[in-house]
């Protein structure tokens, strides 16, 4: 028994549809951080200010990757082909080793 | 406001002076970094591609973070009065745990 | 194929049975680690070592977590019944964002 | 080898002299929370439960290792000769990289 009732029958190519806007603004956002901590150098401020702005950034990153490892679970695994759930979970296992070891 | 006001003549007023113009060309990276997976999103790119350059992102601001606590070790710390030296390094603990936390 | 061939009528409690034995080897083995740094502390070693043993102890732990989240994904979520998917989807995000929060 | 060599009289051979005992029983604590985790596997629980028991190891591992580098910068580092501040600074960093990347 899958759950196919969600997926349309072709499957699409991200989970995260939904959400896109939601996505753009909050990586606009992130963008804009970025921005900040560039200004922060520039302005000589002190680097224990910067790193905790780096910090920040780190925080935010994580809250978006962690939403498209929610959607690809819920979209491109759970509602995907039979026969593509395996690969898609080993992919999904990359996704979340790389992100809790940073690299 | 900097700690320049504790420096010596020898002392700089912050960690990160000797690198500063290498410190930005890596945020103006991550800047476009950052950008780039702003347009992963908008053209619908698969979602653990997303996720994985979220990664390298999170793994390059970790390099520019470790950069700016090695330089506040050696100049905000070692390089610091000695009344001062104390306090330094628990803001520079304080960091490193948001750092390991994410948060 | 469906990971369904290891379940039983009843949703398996957990996802993990192929790998049991295996797991407990290398909790066993992560134990010994820990002790070992116990040992480090009492032989007063230098404190950068043991640190470098910690990381040792977390990358391991990492990787039991990892494969506990893998196996949730296949037996619990893709294995199981439709209306629980969702539900155990949650579940692993709150994991995985706990873990990689270390928190 | 500790650094003792280099420890004037009031310098502790290890920075975390004052704290040993305290070290010793938060390590014990440790090994007792992996002992627990490998009862969960032993008694078939839950998945995520067992996760959820992975973080809390790994913040209570985070937390010995913040404090070794707490008394690193204090006593090894702010402590040490000039001569040798610099290489333990290095050392500092690798060990806080290791650490963040849980590598």
């Amino acid at each position: 028994m899958t759950p196919s009732i969600t997926a349309s029958k072709d499957t699409p190519t991200r989970g995260y549809s939904a959400t896109k806007e939601q996505l753009q603004t909050r990586l606009s956002r992130i963008e804009g951080q970025v921005r900040g901590i560039q200004r922060m150098v520039e302005d000589d401020r002190y680097c224990i200010d910067v790193i905790t702005q780096i910090s920040a950034v780190q925080a935010a990153l994580d809250k978006v990757a962690l939403g498209l490892i929610d959607d690809h679970a819920r979209h491109c695994i759970i509602g995907g082909k039979e026969d593509e759930q395996s690969d898609r979970t080993t992919e999904l296992m990359g996704a979340v080793g790389r992100l809790m070891r940073r690299s």
